[in-house]
């Protein structure tokens, strides 16, 4: 038998022949993807080994132990799902909730808005309580809404992305265990950059990424679950209605039964298990204290350029700064011009704040004072230019 | 301020410190992931760039072209999903699953099963024809199948990871058309390994997976859908139950108008575009032509140490063969042997088949004679050992 017996012809239409990879190198200070660590993209230029290999189930478990560290946590359901930040997002939503179960989302930026539109799909009562992108919740105005709504879960964002806010998370736990709710927290740009204590502060669900604050490229996402949130999933009437990130199947994967699940991608936890050893090498009390000392630098230089913060200090991010556009000037022109003439990214506002504020993210590995500098400098250069 | 104040005391318990990463040099040759091409392991070792970066959009449309030639489709709607392949299966039935929608699975194998799951999930009203593991099914049982159930989709594995067979699809196309049903195939095992005509055999929807016949990581995974099946999408009542996954919002990001869904995983786009890009150099037709050689070398060679072969040479896939294990002879015994004596990873046999068949994968860079004498040797030694 020849192969091309009765074949159809190939069609050749797509038959492209692109030149070998060339990627312009950026300094990456936007919202995320930030740079990663050169050991951690080195890492990743390794054979895969196989998913049930005895040298890859030792990896998994360091991966886990290490996310329990940066995270402060002693869940045993810590773990990286295999996709970016938001399909861990999802992952906890889709896990918890149950038809009809009323969600009580925070919506002061674009991702509590993601919250919502994710927490339908799974076909939650959702409910919201809204405030101006840049301001945060009083634990007043969280014990008002979960009096008013007496939801099953409730969710914030730590640090909003799209806004540069931090969320203070004292004392909210403790009122989600009166009204008897989860709490469930964003933690994808806070994770590695801020102080967080997840069981401190009686979080039960927390998703994260690992292109910011972890120095890694994305695409293994940190993940966590406490026992309280086990076991409404454990007495869940439905499936997990999503089959790629249904922990009840994860956990015997991740558990002792090592039981096949999904593929996992390899490299990427290649990459995280040598961005969260790096992290848990510095530890995480210098990984806090560089990034607000770098931060407090941009906020410094930014204010010597004449230009504002969108935030107000005491709730600002060292993470990612929203830096408000002057009158008058063209927000994406200046974003344009620092990424093609100095091949600096830096973000446009999203949502509510597009057109008004620029994202500089100083994240992980790039939280560091010569970016500061860099960034500065160059974009002092464009806006003399325009 | 300093940090410190008022902070709880960070709990040091998991601040392990693993060594440098050291993983194990294997032969990959069980059902995936394989061996990478070494080219595409080191395109990973590259800072990422954003993911609306000008450079990055261009790759997403050299990967996209690509890919429609690996699959031979002029699907617009063809791009890689975030995630290891049952991210990709569960994109084509996420997106075109409506509550109610009868969806017949076949199912003659592990992922037959799978696809039950998932599509119970999206509530699908779920019916299934059966044949033993290895077996695959005639356009007359389709034909029955389809008379009897009048689905809105009919799942087909076009290579049964777990038995190694090669259901045939010519015809199968102008079947579902007749029964106004949409296509959907699985073509995890198949892509870049054997004959693929997605256009000419009417299929609507396709997944795959990037660390098998594209010789990547695992973590990028081909997803394709037809105009046909955008319609159907375009038609829902509802929201597609799965916000990760939802093509009616990534189709945005992939389309003209770039909005951002979730951030890519951008190491593994430089990964799989490497990887096409290797595909498409050295051409479909010889790519199958080598798995096809490759692949009789062993099916001889193990001829020749008394061992039989599971599925029929007609159905039988060059990617991935199913081993009789001998009466008597503990199979996983023989697997570990040849995982820590000869660091060749085979697989076992996986649901029905399991302790009855052994997998040996012959994929993408993996394909090549001297794999096939390696993995023959070693099999050989161990079972004179045991």
């Amino acid at each position: 038998m020849t192969l091309t017996a009765a074949r159809p012809k190939i069609n050749e239409t797509f038959r492209i022949t692109p030149p070998a990879l060339d990627i312009p190198e950026r300094l990456l200070l936007g919202p995320g993807p930030s740079n990663s660590n050169p050991d951690v993209v080195a890492a990743m230029n390794r054979q895969p080994i196989g998913h049930l290999d005895p040298a890859y189930l030792d990896l998994m478990d360091e991966v886990q132990a290490m996310m329990r560290y940066v995270w402060q946590t002693e869940n045993q359901m810590t773990l990286p799902i295999s996709g970016t930040g938001s399909a861990a997002m999802e992952a906890t939503l889709a896990n918890t909730v149950e038809p009809g179960d009323v969600v009580l989302v925070g919506i002061n930026g674009y991702f509590g808005n993601r919250l919502v539109d994710m927490a339908g799909r799974y076909r939650a009562d959702v409910r919201s309580i809204n405030k101006p992108w840049g301001q945060v919740f009083s634990l007043g105005e969280l014990r008002a809404a979960l009096e008013e709504h007496r939801p099953a879960i409730l969710a914030l964002v730590h640090a909003e992305t799209s806004t540069g806010a931090r969320q203070p998370l004292e004392g909210v736990g403790d009122l989600c265990r009166e009204f008897d709710c989860l709490l469930l927290v964003d933690t994808v740009t806070s994770l590695g950059g801020i102080p967080i204590f997840l069981d401190e502060w009686k979080v039960d669900m927390a998703y994260s990424c690992s292109q910011k604050g972890l120095s890694c490229p994305p695409g293994s996402s940190p993940f966590t679950m406490s026992e309280r949130a086990l076991q409404k999933l454990d007495q869940r009437q439905t499936k997990v209605a999503n089959w790629y990130l249904d922990i009840s199947l994860l956990r015997n994967y991740w558990g002792k039964d090592r039981t096949y699940h999904h593929t996992a991608p390899v490299n990427m936890t290649y990459a995280i298990r040598e961005a969260l050893r790096l992290v848990t090498e510095e530890g995480l009390e210098n990984s806090w204290e560089r990034h607000q000392t770098t931060a407090e630098k941009l906020w410094e230089g930014l204010a010597d350029l004449g230009l504002n913060c969108h935030v107000d200090k005491e709730y600002r991010l060292p993470t990612l700064t929203t830096v408000q556009v002057p009158e008058g000037v063209d927000a994406k022109a200046v974003t344009s011009k620092l990424l093609n003439d100095h091949n600096i990214e830096i973000g446009n506002g999203l949502g509510e704040l597009g057109g008004k504020v620029w994202r500089i993210g100083l994240m992980g590995y790039n939280s560091r004072p010569e970016n500061v500098d860099n960034v500065l400098v160059a974009l002092g250069k464009v806006m003399a230019e325009l």
